[in-house]
């Protein structure tokens, strides 16, 4: 009677198996001061903007005048407009393009329902592992990996390609040139794109697309999904979307309607409160107060890159995307638990994203920079 | 390329239906005074106390020592133990047996990810449209369809069970014996009941159970889902539950453990502050102030019961559920149609729910006293 794809999947989710291990640690040294550059969560309070717009949409739902019952399941026209405002409207998308979640994961699980799940699917490794769990779970029986480390287009022929740039967890972000070639591969296998670009705000680097919409012919291929998590510290508050323009069309079907569809029947949208607070992290105030913390973290990734870069240490990215991939040339379980138990530093084994991340360690920069120089104090001592 | 099962679904969620409907006459009739007995959302503002705890949540979390960051998927313990200490000690149900959700419009969907599709689904009809709309875009492919309006077990065998009760839109809740059947049922063809409770604190008669727990044998067969939508106002903040007894064992494998995988897998989990918000509807003070808003829904539904009556009209419901079916006569979105612009007001055609509800209206009792008296008022100049 069991999903036998569910079943496959076990107790072996990577996050999930973290907490534990680090779970056991704390138990046996419960004053342990421990740096958490695993998962990446946010290190700083939440913005003051955001907070007022919460607190005030609470309060307005209190009065008979403000109530607020069942919100658009696809999102309300608000929030869908200040996101065209702020990203989109260069890329000529419309308020209905954008579909509020409560974040990329969620999306992520849900497209899984417009699709027949004969379909080839792409995913790469190494790479963020839900991509991989959920297309099992889901019972899509032909998954095919590529390079996540040059995050490039293979030769065989894809249909469905999870694609996450900046990237998860390699940490580096796709050149134009290089995006390129994965919209022109989509147009020539009629393939789309799931293309999750949750760190695209970390982006420093002027010359790297931040949307695929800057590629000529992406609208045609290309679903993009965004999150405030990372951007506006929304982990604990759970906001996102996607992004599906209309000329996104398959056997003649919009897609669009298809995303609509699926969200008006199996959702009833995202609480009212978050969506204020997420409109509110757009506002003037509230992109001044969340980019501030944003270069705080890309001020602590510059002083871990610049610490293994003097150290002689091999790794990728770190500048546009808060993750840094080092490579450790050692099974990257080992190496966790040795950073957790010598250095007392939370960090993910590079196999959790796949089988290309053995020897290697994602060290997230989601931390304050004081937080950054113990880190590479304690790394110091290590060797 | 595209799921077959979502294309069947096309335009035709009703409540989405119902939207255009009212929409396009609302652009016809700019000032008319609709009264909205049709879905059913909420009348009142949000309790203090939530506005309050929610308030206090995010000023924490805007604070360095209150910040919170990704919840854990299943929800945040305090949460899950405050349901267990308000709704299901008395059970002998643990913290870990409740996982905390967006509503159970979320937990009926992602409960498909447990089970083979080729398990034979039950499925009333009339009822809610939800489970026929997911159980088909899931791929689900036996699907029968029993009594919605006895809401007793048919003669067929199922194996997994959509069980709404108090029953949507019927209105009606099962008594301890009719229940018992359904868990003898389970229990005799080895089947799960997914028991959708969302209504159930609108239950006014003591004899019928709350809980499907209630009955001996109910935690080997059955999940209870719940939702603060209805109890505590929460249709606009989105928060929820479902009940995953340990003794619930399918072939050999505890499914409190695969939901939790799923969750931790699928899911970042909701909202920090929406959780607190939800812990304070179950303080001894939002107890008070949100049992005082079903108090006046029951009153409006009294009001719209003793009118029927009176009139010699037949219905069902409305005492132990805040929806009243009523019977009248003719093709229900004929019904709907003469109602919306004589009388303005949106209720839901029968039919909507189900071929066995055709000839019926579904009323919900969601309204302020005030607004039911105006109701009847209309519905009397009507006739």
């Amino acid at each position: 009677m069991i999903n036998p794809h569910l079943l496959q999947c076990k107790r072996s989710y990577l996050f999930f198996e973290i907490e534990q291990r680090v779970s056991s640690f704390r138990q046996k040294h419960p004053s342990a001061n421990l740096i958490n550059l695993g998962i990446g969560d946010i290190a700083l309070p939440l913005a003051p903007s955001i907070k007022d717009a919460i607190q005030n949409a609470v309060l307005q739902m209190s009065q008979e005048e403000g109530k607020k019952g069942y919100g658009p399941g696809c999102g309300y026209r608000f929030l869908r407009e200040a996101i065209v405002d702020t990203e989109y409207k260069k890329y000529d998308i419309d308020y209905k393009e954008i579909f509020i979640s409560d974040g990329i994961n969620s999306d992520i699980c849900h497209a899984s329902d417009l699709f027949n799940k004969d379909l080839t699917v792409l995913i790469a490794d190494p790479v963020y592992p839900l991509y991989k769990m959920t297309a099992a779970i889901d019972g899509f029986k032909n998954v095919v990996s590529f390079d996540g480390i040059t995050l490039l287009p293979p030769e065989e022929k894809g249909e469905l390609i999870y694609l996450c740039s900046p990237s998860n967890p390699v940490g580096v972000s796709l050149s134009r040139e290089d995006l390129t070639k994965w919209v022109q591969y989509a147009k020539k296998h009629k393939a789309i794109i799931l293309y999750d670009g949750a760190y695209a705000d970390f982006i420093q680097d002027s010359e790297k697309p931040k949307s695929i919409y800057e590629i000529p012919g992406a609208k045609e291929v290309a679903i993009e999904m965004r999150s405030f998590s990372k951007s506006a510290g929304f982990t604990g508050l759970r906001c996102g979307y996607s992004v599906v323009p209309k000329e996104l069309v398959v056997d003649g079907i919009e897609i669009n309607r298809l995303w609509e569809l699926r969200q008006e029947t199996k959702t009833n949208g995202v609480s009212y409160p978050i969506q204020k607070g997420a409109e509110a992290s757009l506002s003037g105030q509230g992109l001044m107060e969340t980019r501030a913390q944003i270069k705080e973290y890309q001020a602590s990734g510059a002083i871990i890159r610049t610490f293994l870069e003097k150290q002689g240490e091999t790794f990728l990215g770190g500048l546009d995307c808060p993750y840094i991939f080092w490579k450790v040339n050692k099974p990257s379980w080992d190496f966790f638990d040795e950073l957790l138990e010598k250095a007392n530093i939370i960090a993910i084994p590079g196999s959790g994203f796949g089988q290309g991340g053995e020897q290697y360690m994602r060290l997230s920069t989601f931390c304050t920079q004081t937080q950054a120089q113990e880190a590479i104090q304690r790394l110091c001592a290590l060797k």
